[in-house]
């Protein structure tokens, strides 16, 4: 059945049925359907609020993605922000523009991915707005809380402080390669499609104080360490020989690109953290690491600002890499 | 200049500096140019949150609509939403797509229309998104507060309640028409392109608790009534000779269209407030609508649901209507 079929009622209709599966969230007053929600504001918490846009042949290629993948992908790019500064997600709306045409199976796939992620991480869907379009849009609106005095920012890494990052790094760009090179599955299609964002990572490293700044690496490892490093006005120096690169990865690579480090450091859609702390705090993060059953390696050091950035092999030589992030009016 | 030479962090520069300009909220502890903005919660309030998706095609039209004007009705659209449940508005994100070949004065003028309504209301811009698209798209998230026990919603009609709509009805419906035949400019334009949501309004009535539901009506007055009806599982009459048109209107509207209250009662586009409330009520309302300069004018009362919905002539014959709102996916 299509949406022409159903109309914008209908559709409403089944998003509320998808949504009414998942558990409501205890501060939701007023949810899905009405104009408007109403959430209970936690005492002695800010608020925080992200928000992220996901266009069809900007942002993905149905040809390659299942709506539940979608729905999934769609939620983690903004709980990945939320938990760069340590915050605990709430709640969140989604604007949908989609062609007439759609089978309404898809929209029914898509919200169910949605939920799905909700769930992990204790969020609820509540409202959104719905509109036709010659192609797909999704726009997710997430609200999260934290104590503020507990709030980690990207400005305050300090000259000294060590940076570490969660899981593995370039999985997921190689991931991508994959898709486009026509592959349909398989473990880094998986990290790619899949990402797990580091909500409760980011929760306990910034519950127990442990970081100086942080930040998520989906830009690319080098290009967000960029956008920390401007914001903390400081340098930064990685190492390779450090990087932490899944068993899967070190095999795979040489397929695929004759640099192995450059999918890694530059590749981008890795959800993981990125975040600094003075040396004598590297005991407990090792301590949280396992206890979480996240590697958080340590993978450089901040210098002071006029060193840059500089990325080195074993021997200290430099390795030259793009720092540039992806600019979507310039590609 | 076109955002294909500035870039996306070009552009991302040039809305900062428009937002810069206004007056930032009391409550923003970090605002637009992070991954996540963080507001403070007010305490002993509940927050609100209101989402609306405009799509170039769908809601607007580039080659009648200028871009501050297309600014202020984005964000007008959410502040009404808030305005009917009597909240206050306090921040609001901002997604936008749109073609690389966008002049960056074009996109200049949509942020400085936004942030002319938002300081009009005391809201602030404190985040949002950017991204190539093949055409305009704006999505705005608007959050807001409210004491919990004052919000109105639209289910609390009851049988007996008189009803009451602020301002004129019909106004920006008449504009739309106009345009729609090639007209540029004139009072129904300017309602149609520039309608003032009634924040102010609305916050009143919730504060004195003269409301039992509240609705806003930019779908049309008899659909929006409907919403009501159904939500508070009661009927209604409304009596035509009663209706709020404006002087311009009664002179204009025979010129364009056969049925003097067509418009009035189903184009939507207007952004004014319908509520009920019970008749002993009357005095305050009409003590209220003078101190605050606008007209709240009596036009029907609600009957039992069996009833449903019927808009009479003075000889208490009935008026043909139709009921049903806009669909988009059924046009």
């Amino acid at each position: 059945m299509k949406l022409t079929e159903i109309g914008e009622f209908g559709l409403i209709k089944v998003i509320e049925a998808v949504v009414a599966q998942a558990d409501r969230g205890e501060g939701v007053v007023r949810g899905i359907g009405d104009d408007v929600a109403i959430i209970r504001s936690a005492s002695g918490k800010v608020l925080l609020v992200t928000t992220d846009l996901l266009l069809e042949g900007v942002h993905f290629n149905l040809a390659h993605t299942d709506p539940v993948a979608l729905g999934k992908k769609a939620l983690a790019a903004n709980l990945s922000d939320i938990a760069a500064c340590g915050g605990i997600p709430t709640a969140f709306v989604v604007s949908l523009a989609i062609p007439v045409e759609t089978e309404v199976d898809f929209v029914k796939a898509l919200y169910e991915g949605m939920m799905e992620q909700a769930m992990q991480f204790n969020c609820s869907l509540i409202g959104g707005d719905t509109s036709r379009g010659e192609k797909l849009m999704i726009s997710i609106t997430l609200l999260g809380e934290a104590k503020k005095e507990k709030i980690v920012y990207r400005h305050g890494a300090k000259e000294g402080d060590q940076i570490f990052v969660t899981g593995h790094v370039g999985d997921a760009a190689l991931g991508l390669e994959q898709v486009k090179r026509g592959e349909q599955e398989g473990y880094f299609i998986e990290q790619h499609l899949d990402p797990t964002p580091r909500v409760r990572e980011g929760q306990e490293i910034a519950r127990q104080g442990l970081a100086t700044a942080m930040i998520d690496i989906s830009d690319g490892l080098v290009a967000d360490l960029g956008h920390m490093l401007e914001a903390s006005r400081v340098g930064a120096q990685v190492h390779i020989s450090k990087l932490p690169l899944s068993e899967q990865y070190r095999k795979a690579i040489e397929q695929y690109q004759s640099d192995r480090y450059q999918l890694a450091l530059a590749g981008g859609e890795d959800y993981e953290l990125l975040f600094t702390a003075p040396a004598e705090r590297a005991q407990e993060i090792k301590k949280l690491a396992t206890e979480l059953g996240t590697p958080m390696t340590l993978i450089g050091e901040i210098v002071e600002a006029s060193q840059g950035v500089k990325v080195l092999w074993e021997d200290g030589k430099a390795y030259p890499i793009e720092q540039k992030g992806h600019d979507h009016f310039q590609t």
